[in-house]
């Protein structure tokens, strides 16, 4: 295990009826900006909830934050609170409104252009503090201290982590989450289990507690993930899932290891020219990465093959088939297309890809910086 | 799963050489007393360590904090801090230690009695900062909010639980953990295991990850802790059950689920009146309390029988019979005796632990609250 420091100092809410915990939360004088995405939090009575725990409140709103949230979008949103003189933000939503809404508190009183918050990892000086009400479990961003934003004008999907963005607090009642859409129901299973994977398909030793977690993650996603699709308003069901895809990126199964993230990196590319769902990605990059990488990470996936998929009988690299064959058949399962081709994308938009993951400096991916440009080619290639 | 708010604000300085860490942790012009034990982190070098990382704070000592450490003990330290104007508290050592400096930091500036903070859970108001670092995993108390204190006089054994104890940060360095004499090691391994299940080995709905998490911690046990006798000086095994004992008892298996703690209640008078290990008190009472509540608890030890144990054949009382054993064996295959017997308790002495048990309103014990007096008195019976 390697050495490491860590700390998460956001409070969590899980259960019905805990939006009423934010009037406690957030200090009585604060001049809040309830930040939001489509729409969908007035349809299913979302905010209606939060207005009613902040009806002695000063609240303003900003709505329209998109999937993969826009630079663009998030400047209004900080031109607004600047003018507002906001002190207090409020994200409601999935994760794309809780990356936004961290990108908007660190840059409302960023000195210098907030995009180098971005593009350079620039240092924060005051940040707007923040907290949260999730609808829509899978990124884990109601209590990390990462988020991701996109620059439409030039195709830029790009992350920061700073400890100053982590929410103070974050209510997850899993009945928020009773009137998602099937698709994003099972997108966001995807991205917590891609994000599990990322922390756990390393090779390292001694680390049997975070092995013992991610594969406590995936055994969970594997038999309570396709119920979400039969039955969406299962408490029990959603509670879980809800739980599970917190647990999955809050910083606990990552401490002490080494971690991947090259299926991510490739597919910010993919998300940032065609558009393609983030969690449709992870399962377009995933299998072939795992096929491409089977030599480097076999101990790892012979692991996961039998701990998590039962896998027994073969010889290594026929176990290894048969877990790679199961993960995509687990995606394929909750309704997401693993082929590049299930969304239009022919090999012909491969070097654009590759332009843009060299652009990024993404040319040295993977836990072993040896995923290069002619890898992320290959596994593109394969994911055809 | 049941309704939780959770927020764990200790900061883990994990690894090797981490010690140096508590430089940046405690204020530069903080009046610092650190809070130790029998002397062992004097001869291994801790101390060294602690003080080489302090060089330029202000810092007195204040030693002799026995196991189950004694309220008549820590007044004094309550007193020496007071007169000295004491701002910071830093322990050294392990659980009891820990615990003894969470009481001396709730005592400090509490008016009134102190003692009530424990015997009838009386609000605290300013609370000292404290920090600690670690040097026998075992209980957990480095980052939770709990303690237990003995007053030694009256032969009582009470915990007390309070937000405002939690640590600023712990220091978990498996170096320290080196020189441990086998006994303490196989301690450790057993609080920790015994922790899990009081947290684990309740009927709940829908807790699939709290569950994953405990098999995956008690799985952890299983495979590392038989290691620490033999390869005491090995850094991957001592990190393991260090980060394994944090987590049995931080918080995290045991939100949103009815908890046991039976096990340790009926033990604290154990160790109470006949001064026996925590740990052995755990090891002797958890297997005849597991077979006296194997009707309420069949779904859940069935399910430790298979996931834990690979118990997969005969009738579910056969099943059942067979997780008994494979505890009381792990604990036996750790030195740690399970019986009365084994430290010379008769029956004779059992109503005067079921008098101390009245004495301390724990007349009904467990998840369901149903381990009356009685129960416990044929739970102690089954244990001779």
């Amino acid at each position: 295990m390697n050495n490491f420091t860590f700390q998460n100092p956001t409070r969590i809410h899980f259960g019905k009826g805990q939006i009423a915990a934010i009037a406690n939360e957030i200090p009585a004088n604060a001049r809040i900006l309830i930040t939001y995405g489509g729409g969908s939090i007035k349809k299913n009575g979302t905010l209606d909830q939060v207005l009613a725990a902040l009806e002695n409140h000063s609240v303003q709103m900003f709505g329209g934050i998109e999937p993969n949230p826009s630079y663009e979008n998030l400047m209004e949103a900080v031109e607004l609170a600047r003018k507002e003189k906001i002190d207090f933000l409020l994200a409601v939503g999935g994760g794309s409104v809780i990356d936004g809404t961290k990108f908007i508190a660190a840059a409302i009183h960023f000195e210098g252009e907030p995009w180098t918050i971005l593009s350079e990892g620039a240092a924060l000086g005051k940040v707007v503090p923040a907290g949260n009400v999730l609808t829509l479990p899978a990124t884990g961003s109601e209590s990390n201290s990462g988020a991701v934003v996109t620059r439409r004008s030039t195709k830029d999907k790009l992350p920061f982590m700073n400890s100053l963005v982590y929410p103070k607090f974050a209510v997850l009642d899993p009945e928020t989450t009773y009137s998602l859409p099937a698709g994003q129901s099972a997108n966001g299973v995807v991205d917590a289990f891609v994000h599990i994977m990322e922390q756990y398909l390393t090779v390292r030793d001694n680390a049997h507690m975070q092995d013992r977690y991610a594969e406590g993650q995936l055994l969970t996603l594997i038999s309570e993930g396709p119920k979400v699709l039969e039955q969406p308003k299962d408490y029990g069901v959603r509670s879980t899932i809800m739980w599970t895809a917190n647990q999955a990126l809050n910083g606990l199964i990552g401490q002490g290891v080494p971690h991947d993230w090259a299926t991510h990196m490739i597919g910010h590319e993919l998300t940032a020219v065609h558009g393609i769902d983030h969690a449709q990605t992870l399962a377009i990059v995933l299998p072939p990465l795992m096929d491409k990488m089977r030599a480097q990470k076999a101990p790892k996936i012979l692991q996961y093959a039998a701990r998590v998929w039962g896998i027994q009988e073969g010889t290594d690299e026929e176990r290894i088939d048969q877990a790679i064959s199961k993960t995509r058949n687990f995606f394929e399962s909750m309704g997401v297309k693993t082929r590049l081709g299930d969304y239009g994308i022919t090999e012909k938009e491969i070097p654009v890809l590759i332009d843009q993951l060299e652009r990024h400096g993404m040319s040295a991916l993977g836990e072993g910086r040896d995923i290069t440009l002619d890898i992320s080619r290959e596994i593109l290639t394969n994911a055809l």
